[in-house]
C-alpha cells in the first residue's frame, strides 16, 4: 500500500455548494488561498454551472482571476455539461472535472439529462478539451448509492466506468460515493473492480455521513487507491440529509492516515485553523472529530 | 472474515458514566429492557464502581434485582478492583469484567494503583470467581493511547495480555481505545499480535471521537476480532475531550455491518428508537450518524 497519499480539498466547491449563505469572491479567494497555504496541492475551486440552479458559485470566473498563481498548486474547475467544460476553458484552471451520475435519475435531477446524454455532452466537449493542455478528470457521481433509485450496482458502476474510458482520454477517474451511504467492503469491491479496467489513476470521494469515510478511505487503500477528496471542517453535508455530516474532513482524514505511517503534505493545524474560519463565516461549528477533540497526540 | 457479529451494548454502563445527570434506577432498567428487546444479547448493565467515584452507577445492585430474567440474555458487570468483583460476585450478573489500564498514568488516575497492584486485584478474586460459575473478561483500557502517558506501544499491550493470560482463565479479553485515538492499521497489528498470543476470544471497543471507529472495526474484524462494543445514539464521550463523540453508535455499526453483509441480530430500527429515548431523558441529541441522516435504503 502506498503511503504517499494526495489529498484533493474540495472545500470551496463541494463544501461551499449546499450552503445557503453566499460567501463572497473575496472569502472564497481566501479559502483557496488558506488551503494552499496550507499544503493542498489540488483544490476544487470552483463550479460551472448555471447560476440559477447554484447561486453562490456564480462568481466562478471571477474566483479564478483572483486566485493566487502557484506552480506547485493545481486549480480544479467542476462542469456539469459541454457549456459548463467551454466556460472552464476560458478561465486559468488547471483541470476540469466533469460529473457523471451513474443513474439516469440522479442525473435527470442533478443535470437535466439521462446518463447517456451526459456522457455524450463530454465528447462533443472532448476536442476543445484536447486543445486546452488542460487535464481532465471525470467524477461517476451516486456510484454508491442513490437518493432516487436506491441500491446502484457495482456491476453498473463498472460498466459506465468502462464506456467512459472508452470513450474520453481520462486523466484520473473519480468515484463519489455522493451522499455518504458507502461501507468498506463495497468500497474495496468497488475500487477493485473499476481499477482492473485500466491504468487510469483512481481518486474516491467519500461523505462522512453514516459514519464509515475513514473506513472507506481504508477499504479504498487496500483496493490501491491513494487519491482522495475531503473538505476543512467537513463542510459539504448532504440535500438529502438535513443536519447530517458532509463529506469527510480534511483534518480527520489527514490525522488518520499520518497517525497510520502516510505522508499527506497538509499541515493540520493549518487545516482545523482553515475550518475554524470558514465555518466562523458560516456561522456554524467546525463538523471534524479532529476540531471537537483535538488530535492526538496533542499539539500534532 | 466471519460474517456473524456479536455486539455487546455498552450504553447503560460506558454510556451513561460521562453523564453528570444521574439515571434513575426504573430508566436504567427500562433502558436495559429495550437494548434486551431490540436484539442485544450481551449488555454491560453496571459498574461496581465506589460510588463516590462514579454516584450515577451507586445503584448497580438495584439495577440488577430489577432488570428481566431472560435465558437468552447475559449481563455484564464491570469491576475495578478486588472489592468490586467480589460485589458483583454477590449479584445476578453473568459475567465480571475487569477494567485492567496498559499505563500505571491511567492505572492510578482511574482506578487508584499500578497496572500490576490492579492486576493482583483480580488474582486475589479468582477463587471466589471460579466458585461462581460467573463468566470473567479483562478489559485492557487505553490500548491505543493514553491521555496521561501519550502513546502506547503495541508491545506493552501484548506483554500485558500475555501475563494477564497467564495469570487468569479469561473467557473473553477486551482491547479498548479508551479516548479514541485509534488508527485502523494500528487497530489491525495490535489484534493480530495479541490473537497470536492464545485462543481466548477478543473483543474490541472503540470510541468514534476522531472518527475512526468505523474503521478500525473493519480493521478489527480483518485480524479476525467479531465481537464490538457499541452505545446507543453515540453515548460516552470522553471525559478528556468534553463534547467530542462517545462510543461507537449501535445503530452506525449494526447499519455498516450489515450493509456489508454481517448479520448482527439487533434491529436497527429499535436501536435508533432506544437512542432517542435516552437522549431525550439526558436532554441531549443523539449523536449518531444513522441518527441524523437516517440509514440507507431508507425504511431498513
Amino acid at each position: 500500500m502506498s503511503t504517499a497519499i494526495d489529498i484533493i480539498d474540495v472545500t470551496p466547491r463541494d463544501g461551499l455548494q449546499i450552503e445557503k449563505q453566499v460567501v463572497s469572491t473575496e472569502d472564497k479567494v481566501e479559502l483557496i488561498t488558506r488551503l494552499a497555504d496550507a499544503g493542498a496541492r489540488r483544490i476544487e475551486a470552483v463550479s460551472f454551472v448555471h447560476p440559477r440552479r447554484v447561486p453562490t458559485m456564480a462568481d466562478a470566473e471571477a474566483v479564478m482571476e483572483r486566485v493566487p498563481v502557484r506552480e506547485d498548486v493545481s486549480y480544479i474547475g467542476l462542469a456539469l455539461n459541454t457549456r459548463g467544460i467551454l466556460r472552464a476553458l476560458e478561465t486559468s484552471v488547471d483541470e476540469v472535472n466533469f460529473v457523471l451520475p451513474i443513474t439516469d435519475a440522479f442525473a435527470e435531477a442533478n443535470q437535466g439529462g439521462s446518463t447517456g446524454s451526459l456522457l455524450a455532452e463530454l465528447e462533443t466537449a472532448l476536442p476543445d478539451l484536447e486543445g486546452s493542455g488542460k487535464k481532465l478528470s471525470v467524477t461517476l457521481a451516486v456510484a454508491f448509492g442513490c437518493p432516487y433509485q436506491g441500491e446502484v450496482p457495482i456491476a453498473d458502476v463498472v460498466r459506465i466506468a468502462g464506456t467512459l474510458l472508452d470513450a474520453a482520454p481520462l486523466d484520473e477517474l473519480a468515484i463519489a460515493d455522493t451522499i455518504g451511504c458507502g461501507v468498506p467492503g463495497q468500497a474495496q469491491n468497488l475500487f477493485e473492480q473499476v481499477g482492473a479496467l485500466s491504468d487510469v489513476p483512481l481518486r474516491a470521494h467519500f461523505h462522512d455521513t453514516r459514519r464509515t469515510a475513514i473506513a472507506n478511505v481504508a477499504a479504498a487503500r487496500a483496493a490501491g487507491v491513494r487519491r482522495f477528496d475531503s473538505s476543512v471542517a467537513g463542510l459539504g453535508g448532504c440535500p438529502f440529509a438535513p443536519g447530517a455530516a458532509g463529506n469527510v474532513a480534511t483534518e480527520d482524514l489527514v490525522w488518520a492516515l499520518e497517525r497510520d505511517g502516510c505522508t499527506t503534505g497538509i499541515d493540520l493545524e493549518s487545516a482545523v485553523d482553515t475550518g475554524r474560519w470558514i465555518t466562523g463565516i458560516l456561522g456554524k461549528e467546525p463538523g471534524s472529530g479532529i476540531a471537537a477533540a483535538g488530535p492526538f497526540p496533542a499539539g500534532r
